[in-house]
């Protein structure tokens, strides 16, 4: 859509490149006057670059951001957040309350970890490589959350037990934890628990954009064992091709004993 | 950051309210005459308003963005893209790309459906009400998909087999429908299927949208009978509080029968 400026003032006032008639916040027309007036920004093309993270700042920024609206808005805000005040325009312009959705492996599902989903948001936004955002989710479900703690807790300051989720779903995770820690999946501790995850894996993910801005990011995450044994022959290519995923089988399929050829 | 301007042609650039000094694209400046110039755009709260979208057009964009680069983004795309066109700025603010991550359940580990991912993550965008994403995610397990058949088919243009998810996972709802159709995980049936399934779950997020701007969007969606039951002992406020989720229990726990107090 091109269309006509109008003059106002003297000067002209208008829209093109698609966007609609919006006036400027404030506008000061002089002639032959150095003035201060806003400028257009061009959202630049996809993905958006990066410049590199105080990744102790990303956690504590996941960390508080955790408690106002959630781990999946917490991981999200704590990268974007950051990229606005260390980048401003165009990350200005991404609205990070986006990320809520996330939150308790989506709106309390027990889905995909809300930590990680806002993370890899972040992480998609400014490389269109995924290798990262594999290797984020694949260390995950490998790491025992939580070791980090913030300098101010919110909900308690002890030191907290640990558990892997081998498994990036949120109730795994979540499960997981209760039943090494004994606390409850309603308790002060888990939310402070998942707090700490949060930031940790924001973290983690500034870590990994840190390094492939530096040129030194190496994956390292190989696939659980079950996943190249099972896919051999139910993945995509395998005589029974039943299965698209590779998240570890042995976890949920125990109770299925069959013979393999 | 504020930062004087720099006067050009006798009229001032600069750059005010945060954002880094970038010229604009196309700058004409005159005296007295009525000129086209690009002028700044304030990105405005969250949550972004949304203008109703064609529902069919939503299906197909979908649809196509699938075969362009996977469901999460196909679904993404379909309503943010909607909206680029539609409304403009601020949705052309937004590279969609950033939703390509959530492709097979999280770049292929099987977790939350791609599709679900996209379609939610751009719901979140324009509402802060989470009732609707929930609505979505639930009736996502009930649905036998995929029903809709777009107009010029990409894979094959045959009807496909139907089946029900009863789960949010992309692992899930791939194995059902591949049990259910007896097409492989890796066979272009497979990949047609997930397309359309996209364009579905795309176009009931744009009717609920549509319908929440209409103010008659009632959610319907029950929560599984063994989340009710489980829950009491389970969840968060019960004696055991060892799971913080909603997915239906009994898909996976089948094997495990124990008393119930």
């Amino acid at each position: 859509m091109k269309m006509a400026g109008a003059a106002v003032g003297g000067l002209a006032i208008g829209a093109v490149g698609g966007y609609s008639i919006m006036p400027p916040k404030e506008t000061i027309v002089t002639n032959e006057v150095e003035v201060e007036v806003e400028v257009p920004q061009e959202v630049p093309e996809y993905p958006w670059t990066y410049e590199k993270l105080d990744v102790e700042e990303v956690k504590n920024r996941a960390y508080n951001a955790y408690f106002e609206s959630g781990c999946s808005y917490g991981a999200f805000e704590a990268i974007i957040g950051g990229l606005k005040e260390k980048v401003g325009f165009p990350y200005t312009s991404i609205p990070t309350k986006m990320a809520v959705y996330g939150k308790g492996g989506t709106v309390g599902w027990g889905t995909l970890c809300g930590a990680i989903n806002g993370a890899i948001m972040a992480m998609n936004l400014v490389s269109s490589d995924l290798s990262p955002v594999n290797e984020l989710v694949g260390e995950y479900t490998e790491t025992a959350y939580p070791t980090w703690k913030p300098a101010v807790a919110v909900k308690t300051d002890e030191d907290l037990p640990t558990s892997e989720a081998g498994s990036p779903l949120c109730h795994v995770s979540v499960t997981k934890w209760c039943e090494a820690s004994g606390f409850g999946s309603g308790s002060i501790e888990r939310k402070e628990r998942c707090g700490r995850l949060t930031a940790e894996v924001a973290g983690r993910a500034a870590e990994m954009l840190n390094a492939v801005t530096d040129g030194n990011f190496v994956p390292v995450f190989q696939d659980a064992v079950s996943v190249t044994t099972c896919n051999g022959c139910h993945g995509d290519a395998g005589p029974i091709a039943n299965v698209h995923a590779k998240s570890d089988c042995a976890q949920c399929h125990t109770d299925e004993p069959h013979e393999t050829s």
